[in-house]
């Protein structure tokens, strides 16, 4: 966020973004879809996760909107796996915001029927600020953070650790050529953030990814349970 | 940048910034000390750089602006190496901007006499995006890139490589590890900026310091010079 401006517009920003965000959930949930925001530094290995989960969850009707500056090089890599993909290029923009998404959801339902799908994923703009204090609609914020960053970045990035419901320590495989302590990192995210889910994965590897997949499968279940329970509750006779 | 608010906000606000900058410059020129604006992701390891730059360039002196949203973990860190360190937390802010920088200057001179420094280094929030559009005061921009980011990063994040004058790829001693072509990364670089000085460095083995340490000595003596010329310039009979 960038602070030297006004704090009322600054406000005004984000409670537009907000409703925005309420607005994009509400489709999601007509549509059964269930969203999650994945979100990183650059380089944090955001778009090799997805490839290795569009993989290994063919069971899942998956799209997703893929959030970057400029280029489709990220879009391209994903539509190999023959899935839609709606790449977004925020031009100047730091962070995918609410707005952007809406026409990314849009763009799907153009091409698709959105009831069909079971999953989006939004990839955002490789950012370890700004993206956490955008919602965009999502039901999940996963959050990674590469083992390469070194120990101290949850305590230095705090607000983003502070908003993830997943967090994914990656590029495991990496370890033995660092000196690097990963119950530390773990430790630093839980003073942010107790509740958090943590997994370790590696993209390389494939280590860790099956707990990564099972924790998609019950987001999605739940999510898929809630509104069932919601609509049963609104058309149950008073 | 966030672009959701008004076009005219956005321009107002690095107008502002822009002044501070140049406000910011002519004192580093007054005192005859150059500045660096050192930025790049989180964990690209400038802070490590930083401390093995202290190490070898005892010859300047040398004064930092360290950059946080939190903590003063890496203003820790430097201080054991003698040097005045000044912290600023940005608090949610993504990068530094010209008053904060202003208000460092301000601390600096408070505990020290600025006339007697050669190089101010001001290590930015790791952020590959929004500091690039917010200049400080700085005479160069030096970016860098970790080889674990990804040969990708120049093409998808232009702004920051636009605007460096010279760019560190760093973490050089993984690359044994990495599936990665540092010739592409470096070509990907030159598409955005052909004329950017580029080394490859890891301060962990120490490869490619030296180059790193002869820029600094040089963009210091261009910039002794520069303020002489000027001065003689202004000072000579009509």
């Amino acid at each position: 966020m960038h602070q030297t401006f006004d704090a009322a517009i600054e406000m005004n920003l984000l409670h537009a973004n907000q409703r925005g965000a309420e607005h994009n959930r509400t489709h999601f949930d007509r549509w059964g879809i269930t969203c999650i925001n994945l979100m990183s530094s650059p380089g944090a290995g955001k778009t090799q996760l997805l490839e290795r989960t569009l993989e290994g969850l063919r069971d899942l009707k998956i799209a997703v909107i893929e959030g970057d500056m400029t280029t489709e090089l990220d879009a391209d890599r994903l539509r190999q796996y023959g899935v839609p993909v709606i790449a977004i290029n925020t031009g100047r923009s730091c962070h995918l915001d609410s707005k952007m998404v809406a026409g990314g959801i849009h763009q799907l339902e153009q091409g698709h029927t959105p009831t069909e799908l079971d999953l989006v994923v939004v990839e955002n703009v490789g950012n370890l600020v700004c993206p956490a204090e955008f919602e965009v609609g999502e039901h999940a914020k996963v959050a990674l953070l590469s083992i390469t960053e070194g120990e101290d970045k949850p305590l230095k990035y705090p607000v983003m650790f502070r908003e993830a419901d997943c967090l994914l320590i990656t590029k495991t495989d990496l370890a033995p050529h660092l000196e690097v302590d990963l119950d530390r990192i773990e430790a630093n995210v839980r003073q942010i953030n107790p509740n958090v889910v943590i997994f370790r994965v590696s993209a390389k590897s494939g280590d860790g990814l099956a707990d990564w997949f099972d924790w998609i499968h019950k987001t999605v279940t739940n999510q898929a349970n809630r509104l069932t329970a919601h609509s049963m509750a609104t058309q149950s006779p008073v």
